[in-house]
């Protein structure tokens, strides 16, 4: 049987180390050549299969591909697209076909977070629902953590290391500066469903006192009394407060706590984001100076700072997709296993896609402390070895050295247009 | 003659190498026992001093003070405080004689921006004042860039490494999510007087397109049209668009663009910052999605991703302040002089306080571009060198190892306290 091409797409929000999946992936299929022709990337993720616009990935060097390892970001492009189900819309999955025949593609490589997952199963049905059959592999990435049946997802680990790094850095400047300044820093980081982001924040509190004093988790009601009952007790014991604050924390009424209340010069409400509403409750109510940061893309992009653990299972997973492809598998998620927390060990394992696709992992109620405030020694056991190790990229004067593909056209064949 | 003590304080906003600069004034004042008794700091800076609230160091190990160089943020505490001129206080320089004649203080090491050096230079003038003979060195610091007659200011470089690099990976993540995502990023950064610090992001665009495709200075007039019209420009050549945005810029009528318009939900006006600003003025004019983040405090507690250069220089200054007092010199400020751009080479030198007290060091007008948009190679010149070189702290468990210290305080000795 002569190789089969594979197509990968990267889908959602990018993250510090979804490059190195993609190196995982192009390096090993590299390493296949009877089993895998030419890997084509679809440019800007499955909206690439569906406008024919592939990236033919032989076109770059052995050198450029490796360097996707130390690289942020995704470097085909990235979308958020969800493809509908196949009674909604049956023109997009024929055109998916219409494709993949033209380029002679037999294996589909996706890579995202549960949406995606969800994607990548109907495509691993084609062969039963449309006569095509293709080897479907999701291979986890996303930075909220919430696929199952996986021990953490790649781009998690990279998030948590900054967050814990970032509110420890900070600490030690407001405890420098509370005397006749700053009493109360927030962080606010991303995650809107999920606390994993601001729980890794805990990591950097070894011992009483230390940064960060209070977690704002999505998971736990904003009591809007008992947090600043909490900011004033912290600033009498330590002089200061430093706080991690989930971007999705609600309120009783499950509202948005960002989303409370401010309104512009023209009288529209105002987006202001989280760390700016506590900000001004903290010094209305209790007059204490604060300052704020919002990490934002800065968290999920910040390869400088990437967890080596993160790092390593992120070119695993890729590596793991193909190998499990060359194998003949198809209709999976590789997953990492977790042989034991300390020391860390784990492996790869495989999830059938019917029980990932649209399933979202929450924050086990144990992990997050009785006052709703921080962590739990069970969840300290389970985030600290994500974020071990570091694996610094190469600098050249004083900045980190990121590749840009050359991501050449694949000459389309189809002949026809496709209207996303 | 006995060796006199010494006292130390650290002033104003702290800085992810203001501790090197500590290392380096104690370990070289432990090098000097004949001339340099103790080394007592001031606990929360100057004030520890009115307040005879003195730590001694010599109560610190080795290992601990050399920790100090990779540790941000200020090991003895800092403070916003600047002592009135002599006329308006003189009750706040008896009190420091007081202190300083009880300790047996001969020399006064002041490691802050342009309001210490002022401070500094009333110290040194209590001899001729007050009868109270003190060799007083001010030793630079301020992540504000604005102190004349040095090259740069200690603290400065690895702020500019943290925006060039932040952008940078920003960029990486923007250009992977534009097509269908989020087309606008802003990176807001501190410094409210003077652009150095926004100037620094423009170091990650080494080439046409490169991020940032826009910086805004504090220095160049905000004028709402050009810029949005820029905005789209860089979205149509480039897909998206890349600003990092000064705190500080001001519209014609010299209002504060950060202060412009938001009111919250009880009608009091609201502080959301510049880049929340533009991200809504970007939004209702152009319809483009943003995101935007705020670096504050950990721009400049950074350590883990400070400057080589820069943490070279702040444990030089410190070291030199001390050699320079052993030597019997007073009234300074030791300072870096730039011998030449490529390779970057510099040397210590010293500038009589009363040339660098109260003046400000403002950005050429030849750094920014014609457009008032981005940096000129001549800025690149002058900038490049001082964000060169990475010198990591070490990690344990995924984060960085910061000392913190003994801090054990002097007996008191004057019997008197002072009023704050």
């Amino acid at each position: 049987m002569a190789a089969k091409n594979a197509f990968y797409a990267q889908s959602g929000g990018v993250t510090a180390v979804i490059n190195a999946t993609a190196c995982g992936i192009i390096e090993t299929a590299r390493k296949h050549p009877e089993q895998i022709g030419k890997v084509y990337a679809g440019r800007n993720g499955i909206i690439g299969a569906l406008t024919e616009d592939l990236i033919d990935t032989s076109a770059e060097s052995d050198a450029d591909i490796a360097a996707l390892k130390n690289t942020p970001a995704g470097a085909f492009g990235s979308c958020r697209y969800k493809l509908k189900s196949l009674e909604e819309n049956r023109a997009q999955y024929e055109r998916l076909i219409e494709v993949f025949k033209a380029h002679d593609i037999g294996y589909f490589f996706y890579n995202g977070g549960g949406d995606s997952a969800d994607t990548c199963h109907k495509v691993s049905q084609l062969g039963e629902a449309m006569g095509y059959p293709i080897q479907a592999i999701h291979v986890p990435k996303t930075m909220d953590n919430d696929l199952p049946h996986t021990d953490c997802c790649p781009g998690f680990g990279s998030v948590a290391k900054y967050t814990a790094v970032s509110i420890r850095e900070a600490g030690f400047d407001l405890a420098s500066m509370a005397l006749t300044s700053t009493k109360v820093f927030i962080l606010e980081v991303m995650g809107r469903h999920a606390g994993w982001t601001a729980a890794a924040g805990g990591l950097a509190a070894e011992k009483e006192g230390d940064d960060p004093h209070i977690i704002l988790f999505p998971e736990v009601v904003f009591d809007q009394e008992k947090f600043l009952a909490r900011v004033k007790e912290c600033v009498d014991s330590y002089g200061y407060c430093t706080i991690v604050a989930s971007e999705g924390i609600k309120n009783a009424e499950g509202k948005f706590v960002a989303d409370a209340g401010t309104t512009d010069a023209f009288g529209h409400t105002q987006l202001g984001g989280v760390a700016q509403t506590l900000a001004t409750m903290i010094k209305s109510s209790l007059g204490l100076k604060y300052h704020y940061a919002i990490a934002d893309y800065l968290m999920r992009s910040a390869r400088h700072i990437a967890s080596g653990t993160d790092l390593e299972q992120a070119y695993a997973v890729g590596k793991a997709a193909v190998e499990m492809a060359a194998a003949g598998k198809g209709g999976v998620m590789v997953s990492i296993v977790r042989e034991s927390d300390e020391p860390y060990e784990w492996s790869i394992g495989e999830a059938p896609l019917d029980q990932v696709a649209n399933v979202e992992k929450k924050m086990p109620a144990d992990f997050i402390t009785g006052d709703g405030f921080h962590i739990t020694d069970a969840c300290r056991r389970y985030l600290a070895p994500l974020i071990a190790g570091e694996h610094y990229p190469e600098y050249v004067n004083g900045l980190p050295q990121y590749v840009k593909l050359k991501n050449v056209a694949v000459p389309k064949k189809t002949g026809k247009s496709f209207e996303i």
